[in-house]
């Protein structure tokens, strides 16, 4: 049997979410978390980052020494409430009732982070003399843009010698039952814009033009033709999807000067960007057009492959919870991305069926045993 | 060696042109050729038709009895002048200088026409007894409709006993020497509008989703593959142009519900439109579509194969001219598509090379050796 954590999320929860910080502003919310840390000997280093009128505060703590480095990592800011009419109560109040958390951000992912708060001053409480150290990457740019939090903190504790050996996400990943969802491994997008040209004429006599349209088909046929992958131990098969194609031309005996599409491929982890468009380069040239490709990659295909660190994860899961998590790579982007550039890294959280909405909320219950899950993970990481 | 005509085709043309009958306007025109084939025993009957803003005179003129029926069409409608400024004299004035008669209609073909009444006259000056009989369709409804002109005279034509053997169309099919080229045909068009509906999702989760660019990508694919056709004795092979592809959709990451394409394709005799069309609906069934097409056919192919009133036109061109002509099926829609449905057609006139522009004209002599080849036309299938 486990111990009920001793220190309550709940109040750290309704202390973050009553600053509103909707994303990209702060409103207090790092300085919540950083003077719960500071007394658990944390040394907090605040890092502000972007242009003058997108500014980003990010906290990094960390305590320990030698041994394993694991890292909590978690968002601050918070999409906007939407509809303030539609909330039955002040999105920013933190109001419990009926044994739940209502407010923006209760579980995406101010809840997240009360917790691990909760549940790691629990386990400094009974392991004072934990091996290994222990590090906290809170952000306040998740929610929109993503440049100036994550990807930014890492490049300094890389230049700073704080890259972990694991991290843990506190995304609310959890389907319906807390514990049943670990996130080991996220697709990757890739967007192209393609635009291909060719000569106009008259459709009368079209050995005396060049159309796009033809050339543009011919290209994307045998990309749609045939899946990219059957999928892998982890991952869904490789999607493409053309989702523009347009050419302007209203005159139906008029063969156009241009075509243009626009794609998206979500991607497993057979695939990188640069080999995805690399294919779509040679299949624009295998059809002999003459073109120009775009292609923008939000985020890389990562997996973390099962082994000790997501082991321990699991085990650690398991006997908080009584439930055994399933292994997903489901769902969107995540800032995950960014730190599987550097080492392994899982997410794991809440149950996020209130995500983004209006009267978003977490079970008090809910945080409580969140908070005792964290403290396992942290048992079963730092002994 | 031929006789001259001593019949002058060029007063009879200035004063054509003098009639500024710019689509669909008359001013006179006919009025003009029937006052000239009256005296020459023609039984003269004026059609009218087309709605109240759009009203369109015609005239079928008809001499003669049993035995071969020739038919001789052409229009007095002529396409707007243009660019006032850009002609050197009144493009409704008839001027004659250094031996070119300038003005809208010289030739496309209000020259051509003025041609065949000298040539006729003269003709029936010396054979007033001849065989079959001979009828002239004159339409002021060729050069933007085409709805209320040849077609709905051929109509009228059909319910009063006047079908006849065969049609020379007097269109301008001379290109560079007056009688290098008949036309024995032309290429139809289709036009063909494709609406494909699918369900509309998001590209990160494609099997919740329908996607109808993929759908029309894949129907086009097949028709765009290959050829239609390789040609045929008198045609070049048929072309298939897609002339518009349109979604409208701006977000990279949304499958769009609908897709649309727009194409046209021109054939041969080895193709009707029915039949083309059956096989869009075909490509679009097999590649799973839900779809709505609508097609189009602006002219059939048809085909006037050599045989003895080709051959007897050529005769005569060759006899008269000193040029054996080429038997050709180019260019664009005519009139004579509406007569192919009832007899043979071939189209034979003047060089083309102004047709449309600012400062058409038509040499004096040209004109001349025109109504003698005509007059020769005419002994060649009447004796
Ligand atoms: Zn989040
Ligand atoms: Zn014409």
């Amino acid at each position: 049997m486990i111990r009920a954590v001793s220190t309550d999320p709940v109040p750290i929860a309704q202390a973050l979410i009553r600053c509103p910080s909707v994303t990209p502003a702060d409103e207090g919310a790092l300085d919540v978390v950083q003077r719960l840390l500071e007394p658990l000997g944390f040394d907090c280093t605040r890092l502000v980052f972007g242009p003058e009128d997108y500014r980003v505060d990010n906290l990094f703590a960390r305590r320990g020494g030698e041994g394993p480095h694991v890292c909590y990592c978690g968002h601050t800011d918070v999409v906007p409430p939407g509809n303030l009419a539609a909330w039955t109560d002040d999105p920013f109040a933190g109001v419990v009732r009926d044994g739940v958390l209502y407010g923006r951000g209760a579980c995406d992912m101010k809840g997240g982070i009360a917790a691990f708060v909760a549940g790691l001053a629990d386990y400094l409480a009974v392991h004072p003399g934990h091996r290994g150290s222990i590090s906290l990457l809170i952000t306040g740019d998740e929610e929109a843009r993503s440049v100036d939090g994550t990807a930014r903190v890492l490049e300094w504790m890389a230049a700073n010698g704080h890259i972990p050996d694991m991290a843990l996400v506190g995304e609310p990943t959890s389907r319906s039952t807390l514990g049943d969802t670990i996130k080991i491994g996220r697709r990757g997008s890739l967007n192209a814009h393609i635009t291909v040209t060719g000569v106009q004429g008259h459709s009368a006599y079209p050995a005396k033009a060049d159309n796009p349209i033809h050339r543009l088909v011919a290209a994307l046929g045998p990309l749609l033709a045939a899946p990219l992958d059957n999928g892998s131990d982890f991952f869904p098969p490789t999607t493409l999807q053309v989702t523009g194609f347009d050419v302007g031309n209203t005159a139906t005996n008029v063969i156009p000067a241009v075509a243009k599409a626009m794609l998206n491929i979500r991607f497993n982890n057979h695939h990188t960007s640069a080999a995805l468009t690399e294919r779509l380069h040679a299949a624009l040239r295998a059809a002999g057009c003459s073109y120009d490709l775009v292609a923008e990659c939000s985020g890389e295909s990562f997996l973390t492959r099962p082994g000790p660190f997501v082991d321990a994860l699991s085990r650690a899961i398991e006997r908080s919870t009584g439930v055994v998590p399933a292994l997903d790579t489901g769902g969107g982007t995540s800032d995950a991305r960014f730190i599987a550039r550097y080492c392994p890294v899982a997410e794991f959280g809440a149950v996020g069926a209130t995500l983004h909405q209006v009267n978003e909320s977490a079970p008090v219950d809910e945080l409580r045993r969140l908070a005792g899950t964290y403290r396992e993970v942290l048992a079963e990481l730092l002994g």
